[in-house]
């Protein structure tokens, strides 16, 4: 799946920020691919690019207009459809993290027949996996878990390839939902593979290699989510990881879409240990990632300091403090 | 779904009778729907049915050609496609529970168009679910959960459906794999579901009933198969079940593909509530269900005694010895 950038991000007219985050994510880890954003009226989300029509980002040379915004349930809202034909007819392609199929809307089809568009369904991998096996692969491999969804899974994973590069480290992101698959150019959104095959599309996604190599895997969702928690533990057991960074949001009281309660920290610690021995015995928290946005910086950092003493581990905001703690916890933890 | 009976059940080639679990559980459960089984060079599966090609099974009546045998993956062997075509030129349908469409294959679609067949394929279903929302629904579920693949979940579902509408209870089986459909007429292959929806496909086929309803809802897989957990933990929390039975082979070291060793009942029946506690903080074990086909019956006998001692569940084999007991237990538990 190659898709090509620059790109128009269009945000539709969510009602938050969160319900954008695929747009936000491309802005922050590909911001010199991100040429401007399409909104309608009543969006409550913003990237923070300059406001284009379709038009104007083709006369300035975008390539892909990015449908950067879901519904719950991943629905494409029948009033969006107009802004995607008007951008395919501007000689955009399209890319959707949409569960639907851009090409099951016939005036998208249509428009796309006409004009020679590409439309790339980011959910929707034609690649037929095998059944996971279980089988303890070389190479090295970490995996960010999570309380909740939307709680810096991505990001963090993205941090530290960054850091972990920086210090001369051979380490790979590895995309396991649609914005990490447009910012690194490949991967799998695995919520979208059919059930029987999640962890083999993981196998797959992250497959032998060197053994001082470093896979820095996506995790989705929460081994207690409700909705998603099968798909957390199928990633679990074949992302096989050596190591794992718990990712959290402090302000949070409920799971995202459902009524249920968050768990602590130290639950998902003891969960993701006992779960995750099963394909590698090895398997250790290296680290603690909190989303402190919602603090101000006093606070944040006494949270942090609580945190990493509460649990023993590097505890950190990637976006506010960086990563370095925790890769400094995986230097020591896996001496090469 | 209306799938036409009678059957001609199709076997291949395949080297076990557990790869042939499809159609030895229609043959159990639906014998009057099964006219006869066809069988290549090397099969060791054996349905115990008239053997008769699909003009002899047309001739009595047959309506629809049951490829009852799986492979690993769900892969459809290319050395099969001539008796799929030979069953629709005898005008039968076809009806398959592998993973790959029916259609996907050039000479079987020609044949079907040709001879106006319908192709059934059991894993996809083309409904769209939700995500599940993990809210209690009122009525009351017992899912079956197992220590691996393939060690009686189906059968001691459907055991458990006699049984109890035997006493007049009022319990429908609820199936979640291809041969629970065909012999239920409706229900969702669950591991054939898009990911992001286990759960939420799991709360369609088990919704909303009366207080004193019982579905009884096939389980799949194991919490602790490096394979198929995501499956088995997604199916759980959206059956949200007030009771489970655990499911169990004596003799098996191994879990069904990989080299992975089977859980003890215990651990089962600890992850199980553990897990299940997210959507049903009630859930409890009720029974133990094991598979005795290996032992004579003496020895049957006394390994049942020392499990229901073990675990204080009582302990049958649903197929040697009934389930009555775990009846008596449900109803103990569950006053109506």
């Amino acid at each position: 799946m190659e898709i090509s950038p620059p790109y128009l991000l269009f945000l539709g007219d969510v009602h938050d920020a969160l319900a954008a985050k695929t747009a936000l994510g491309v802005v922050d880890w590909r911001p010199e691919w991100c040429l401007g954003q399409m909104r309608l009226a009543g969006c409550n989300a913003d990237a923070g690019l300059a406001e284009m029509t379709p038009v104007e980002a083709a006369a300035k040379g975008a390539r892909t207009f990015v449908v950067g915004a879901v519904n719950a349930g991943g629905v494409l809202p029948e009033h969006w459809i107009a802004s995607i034909v008007a951008a395919i007819e501007a000689g955009l392609d399209v890319a959707s993290g949409m569960h639907v199929r851009l090409s099951s809307f016939a005036p998208i089809r249509a428009a796309a027949e006409k004009h020679g568009a590409r439309l790339f369904d980011l959910r929707h991998g034609e690649r037929a996996f095998s059944t996971g096996k279980g089988t303890k692969r070389p190479g090295l491999r970490l995996l960010t878990v999570g309380t909740d969804c939307s709680v810096g899974k991505k990001y963090t994973a993205l941090a530290l390839e960054k850091a972990m590069r920086a210090r001369g480290l051979d380490a790979d992101f590895r995309a396991t939902g649609q914005t990490g698959v447009l910012i690194a150019g490949r991967g799998v959104a695995i919520d979208a593979v059919v059930a029987d095959f999640i962890s083999g599309a993981v196998e797959w996604l992250a497959p032998d290699a060197a053994p001082t190599h470093w896979d820095l895997i996506e995790g989705q969702g929460s081994l207690f989510h409700p909705s998603f928690a099968g798909v957390s533990l199928g990633l679990l057991h074949g992302a096989q990881p050596d190591a794992f960074v718990v990712c959290h949001e402090p302000t949070r009281t409920t799971m995202r879409g459902v009524a249920h309660k968050l768990p602590s920290i130290a639950e998902v610690i003891e969960a993701t240990v006992r779960s995750g021995q099963l394909t590698n015995p090895g398997i250790r928290p290296v680290g603690i990632a909190v989303n402190t946005a919602a603090l101000d910086e006093a606070t944040a950092r006494t949270y942090l300091a609580d945190t990493a003493d509460a649990h023993g581990l590097p505890a950190s905001d990637p976006v506010r403090f960086g990563v370095e703690g925790i890769v400094d916890r995986v230097a020591a933890e896996f001496p090469l």
